[in-house]
């Protein structure tokens, strides 16, 4: 596979001098075009050790406005890193929408000094790039342009250069002490190499570089770089729009939401004694979780007025101030809306042994999103995978993931509205937007069960809570909240 | 001090009953007014353990809309937060304009742990507790409402409420095994409170509350943070101004500025071979730094067009990628501006063994704010000690800060400004901002002398470059840099 980039290509000072000017020029220009789109452009460094993936950064910062590159580079995980599941550490790098991000190290790199080192099999790596594959794609879907580099020499280059470095070193010149134990892994890492090549050039693909000359090397990769932006920037490059399929039929013939029986009640007493059990039973278990350094995430959804916002309180009063946080969901600010709509809710992934408590969530984009026409058909249908993935990737790191859908009847929601209404305490809690809202009940309900039946999981089911009579709503969620977590903490 | 506050004061359910609803209203109007301001609330909770700062957060919870409070604990910290400025972890937890932060422990925590736990004596103690009173005092004048609550229960009753919560704990009901260890230490940590409230009870004073009676708890802990509120957001209180007095007299008879001399050069040979030595110094001391866990903090000023970028390319050209981030330092973000103007340059601050590099910085307060009039007199004037008590801070962190004013004339300023409108290369880097600027140039050159007479101090002197000459500038640069990154590592 890396034959093509052992033919001993190289260029002259000349050559590159006379070439970079219009290279640097034109690079500029796609740079300009695009600060204004929704487009990121995300540059991948990888290859052998000593290839000088550092001088290309450096040739960058040259070529590009500074002002609009960002670049990351990925060393040992911080605790924060690698106390919150694989992904959050990328995310929390990306650069927003109309800028360059260089990524010195990358997703990439775990799997392969992993299998390099022997601490996983080919199994496990493969499954390790097909994760990469999805996440890659969840990317390119939401416009971000990824670039793969990858820079190549023959093993002797290698050795030869890494001597060469050596030398350099003593007379204080650019040498990184990471690179003098690559080359005895040379042809482990060659053989991970081909395999990863190979699982992860899929329409993202990887572009090989021969590295040996340093200017054939930077020419080579920043025309790459101004090919892919142009294509991608060129608006008559539309991206074959993928058909969104729908299992809307079966929905139709037997939607969630028609399965939940609203009559169901608690009085008085019974209410009081089972709030205060099941309270005192959530109150123990956070702290259980809390030593076992157990995360719960809990996203409460639901039509206006059903009663999210009271359920929260009553679930916050049994856990211990210092173990929760509550996201409100809201308009989203300008940083937000500057990247992938995930973006927002990784931010707040928690840390072990932590509740972090959604109130509306990521489901705004199959909900409010698809219904406002906020986002296009094939945006909001995407969006089903992408949300399990995200899920099962919360999963995977031992978070529990519990999902809340509070149900009423348009009856009990006008009546909850009205006394709203009348109520200064409660006032605040109704917009022009509920009123709006209330309108699209019909094309709401379809979304509502649509979401339900695409992204009812196994690792992150949904539960649809018959919220007609409150009380009778917040004791659902508090036992099967309680149940659910000592489940997990057996 | 908190006899005071063991009392027996107490109130009825019935009473407490009939003063909750009017004083939940009333919160909410005060939230609603605060949400439209500059302001922010920030509440802190302090005092002895068991007297139900949870429960008044739950309160909180229930009397304030969710949506706009946020509620922080800082449990042990984690190494992104160990690893830099003491303060960095609460400027991370910081509420934006408009909204109210709960603190469950704050700055005071820690003190008071090593104090009780004897790890530092009452004279360090006293020098942390003068550090709170100045981070608080550049919160408030931003506008931050701290309101500190003090929670206070005589001896006997903190030991009778830990039985019984040890008791209820048995029926699994609200207790933190943290409080356990408390009941010990009562004495040493009435002792340290006594001197720390005394010692920080400013114009941001604390309140003490008794809180062995739940009810009276929650009814004076609300009532006091509504008046606390009140009084700020009337407009009819206007905080007194102080005055700024200038030391404008001696700028004038030595403007710093002045002092450099312009006509310094260097040909093309020897710029050849200096740049070569200290590229090569500057690479191995970075990574030096990196092995050492030595942080740099470089910032760039200067005229517009005076060589700011191509100096920092020089810069990373010499150092590993993977080892520096450039900040630009442009318009602020929603989020950013949502925030004290020091927010945004604390969210960078390198973890050990990191160069950041700030193309402009936080001296954008009293240079571009200053001349356009975007800050006030008295918020420009305040920056220098805030500037001052930043950098103090980062390098009490062992983080050295290297400061680069870049001077050139007005004449060469112009004959660059020609320059770039006629390269296509570099056109993007002139605006119409730039030439608005250089006809305030008696302005900026006045707020430059000013500011280096201000903010020059021993920990991070400014270093005024003559940069008529881009080769001199460069070289000086990297010397400058090279010379104090190497003593530092010595």
């Amino acid at each position: 596979m890396f034959e093509v980039a052992e033919l001993g290509l190289a260029i002259t000072g000349e050559e590159f001098d006379s070439r970079a000017p219009q290279l640097h020029l034109r690079l500029l220009e796609a740079q300009r075009a695009l600060s204004s789109t929704r487009h990121t452009v995300l540059i991948l460094l990888s290859g052998v050790e000593g290839a000088g993936k550092g001088e290309l950064v450096s040739r960058l910062h040259e070529w590009f406005d500074t002002k609009g590159i960002q670049t990351a580079a990925f060393w040992d995980e911080t605790d924060e890193e690698n106390l919150r599941p694989r992904y959050w550490r990328f995310w929390r790098a990306m650069p927003a929408r109309g800028k360059i991000g260089i990524m010195f190290g990358s997703w990439y790199t775990e799997p392969f000094i992993e299998r390099v080192y022997d601490k996983i099999d080919d199994e496990e790596f493969e499954r390790r790039l097909e994760e990469i594959n999805e996440f890659e794609t969840l990317l390119r879907d939401d416009g971000v342009i990824i670039i793969k580099l990858w820079f190549h020499m023959p093993k002797d280059k290698v050795e030869k250069q890494l001597e060469r470095d050596e030398k350099k070193h003593i007379k204080k010149l650019r040498i990184s002490p990471y690179t003098k134990r690559f080359a005895r892994y040379f042809d482990k890492f060659i053989h991970a190499a081909q395999l990863a090549i190979r699982k992860t050039d899929t329409d993202i693909p990887w572009h090989i570089v021969e590295a040996t000359d340093g200017h054939y090397r930077d020419i080579t990769a920043g025309q790459i770089i101004l090919d892919v932006m142009n294509e991608h920037l060129d608006p008559k490059t539309k991206p074959a729009t993928k058909k969104a399929h729908f299992a809307a039929e079966s929905v139709e013939r037997a939607p969630p939401l028609a399965s939940v029986d609203l009559t169901q009640k608690l009085d008085d007493v019974s209410y009081q004694r089972k709030l205060q059990k099941w309270q005192g039973e959530l109150h123990a278990l956070a702290w259980r979780a809390r030593e076992l350094g157990k995360s719960v995430v809990v996203v409460f959804e639901g039509w206006d007025a059903a009663g999210k916002g009271s359920t929260i309180q009553r679930m916050i009063k049994a856990v211990d101030a210092r173990l929760f946080r509550v996201i409100t969901t809201g308009a989203p600010t300008d940083e937000e809306a500057a990247h992938h709509y995930l973006w927002r809710f990784w931010r707040h992934v928690p840390m072990p042994g932590n509740f972090t408590i959604y109130d509306r969530s990521w489901y705004g984009r199959v909900l409010v999103e698809r219904v406002e026409k906020l986002a296009s058909q094939e945006e909001w249908y995407r969006a089903y995978d992408e949300i399990n993935l995200f899920e099962q990737q919360l999963s995977d790191h031992n978070i529990l993931v519990l999902k809340f859908w509070l149900h009423i009847s348009p009856e009990e929601q006008l009546r909850r509205f009205d006394a709203r209404e009348n109520d200064p305490l409660k006032n605040h809690k109704l917009t022009k937007e509920d009123w709006r809202n209330r309108d699209k009940r019909k094309e709401y309900e379809l979304a509502v069960n649509e979401m339900v039946a695409h992204t009812s999981t196994i690792c992150a089911p949904w539960n649809l809570i018959a919220a007609e009579d409150k009380q009778f709503a917040r004791i659902e969620v508090l036992r099967i909240l309680s149940k659910a977590l000592k489940q997990e903490l057996k």
